[in-house]
């Protein structure tokens, strides 16, 4: 781009993510290739945030109730110039699946926006200003699902005050997902964990995410399999999901090296070493929908390295 | 070695080991290269165990009081042929002192007869073994001391049952070490510990533990440093060492990445990234306990890449 140049339209796609990953609640997350949102941000002459919705969602458009709108409104409070965004959202990622939805529309806009700002802002403060959309969609300030979305492959959360955030690695495994047609508010499946935990059960927990970590980091497909479990949030949330058991045990059966629950649910994800495992995943999962006569929507995907990607920029002469 | 030749008798050097790494409770620990207590296992005619010590620390003779001893019989009672094993021991790692003093004689013991057993266990199954030692010593039967004594440099035990060692790294870092000379039993320093800890402190935990993994894999000192935080097992157990506080605090201030207490104590670890700093480290260490009047070890050291170390070898022609 020539410096007389100054973008004023950039359109990106932000992936679905994975929080949790099993056992590293809260602070491990997980970019997916697809599904994705689209998202077409303009700066504006006019000060303050414009949203216009091009899907079936339903969502508010007033954007201090807009996850999306909140997180440009972080970001606008941030910069010490005054300017205004106009955002037209095509949403892919449906509302309430675990698969990140909220997340996708917070960070899409903020790195959208950043373009247009000539990347003003860190990676870290993008997160930073999307959580402030989290913060909306679910009560909670949580950095699980935007931090991959705006790093791409898998991130570790390793602290949130101060925010810490250490991108890991991209394994080249293919993820199969289900996402069953139910609904299960993250505020509520935060609700019914317990405050406390038996020491004894931590220790196991952190000897697993220690497993996990490693096993990304050194490409090691059976310390992965080993290591994804969880005895801690997977035993008291799984009740809220239908066939949660069946679909993990047939899936392992099928040859995934394992998985769980995405984030707070109802999705359910598999991680598996090959095309064809992750999509013998996906026949076993959709043979026991079927069953239960439960619809769903099911992907068979892989891990995205790269989170929000632009798909097209619109540069005029200033 | 010729096939004809079989090895009678074998001196090892068997390194301290500290447990735990801050927040990594029961899944790490790391080896270092000094100080090594010194142990000669010889084969021989008769069955049963015989253990002779060549130190002043007065630890039993008796086989079945014996760390050492018990590791010994753990391992003759999982081989298939009739043996028995004569020991001399050579101790320079103070009991008590947690420096895994236990550890090394169990796991000294076993790796020295493994090989006169011409290697017929897996290091997985001297693990075991030694950890009947550590029952003995303990009351727990934990391997975070024998693993990375067996393995050498840096180990995680994703888990116990089964056992799951993974050795992850030596990275190249020097080790500053001082053991007060006061008493604290690892029974108790276990036993004040809380039974329960709340979810959302054992997520702050588990964060810090995926980061101090990824620091040790990835060679990331400012990674490692930030990491090394423990806000459960630390600030209970820390009351037991006189100057514990002061110590960290003035170490990170003499230039230390991190640190704290080894294994449950009462010596002190700290990590620096060059010897000049685990000088300063050390000297910081030396004026807090000269002020406070309390008697000291002290030892600046690195990582042992290799844990149980051959020192020599006696082979007679059979």
């Amino acid at each position: 781009m020539n410096a007389k140049n100054r973008i004023s339209t950039v359109t990106v796609s932000a992936p679905a993510t994975i929080a949790n990953l099993v056992c590293g609640f809260d602070i491990l997350g997980m970019a997916l290739e697809e599904p994705r949102d689209f998202l077409q941000v303009s700066i504006t002459d006019s000060l303050g945030i414009q949203i216009t919705n091009q899907d079936d969602f339903d969502l508010p458009t007033d954007p201090v109730q807009n996850v999306a709108g909140v997180a440009l409104q972080a970001m606008l409070n941030a910069y010490p110039h005054p300017a205004g965004f106009n955002l037209v959202s095509h949403k892919q990622i449906k509302p309430g699946s675990g698969l990140g939805s909220s997340a996708a529309s917070a960070a899409g806009a903020v790195v959208a926006a950043n373009i247009l700002l000539d990347q003003y802002f860190s990676s870290e403060q993008l997160v930073q200003f999307a959580m402030a959309g989290e913060e909306l969609a679910s009560g909670v300030r949580h950095a699980d699902n935007v931090a991959p979305c705006v790093y791409g492959g898998i991130t570790l959360i390793r602290s949130l005050l101060p925010p810490d955030i250490i991108p890991l690695s991209v394994p080249e495994l293919f993820v199969t997902v289900i996402h069953p047609q139910i609904e299960i508010k993250t505020s509520d499946a935060r609700q019914i964990l317990r405050k406390n935990v038996l020491l004894k059960d931590a220790i196991i927990q952190w000897g697993n995410i220690a497993g996990l970590v490693t096993g990304f980091l050194k490409n090691d497909h059976a310390l992965i399999s080993r290591s994804m479990t969880d005895i801690i949030i997977e035993p008291v949330r799984s009740i809220l999901i239908p066939g949660f058991k069946e679909i993990k045990t047939s899936s392992i059966e099928a040859g995934a090296l394992g998985g769980g629950i995405a984030g707070s649910g109802p999705s359910i994800f598999m991680l598996s070493a090959d095309k064809k495992a992750a999509i013998d995943v996906q026949n076993s999962m959709k043979d026991i929908y079927h069953r239960l006569g439960i619809d769903y929507n099911v992907y068979v995907t892989t891990i995205s390295q790269h989170g929000v990607r632009i798909e097209n920029e619109s540069v005029y002469p200033i």
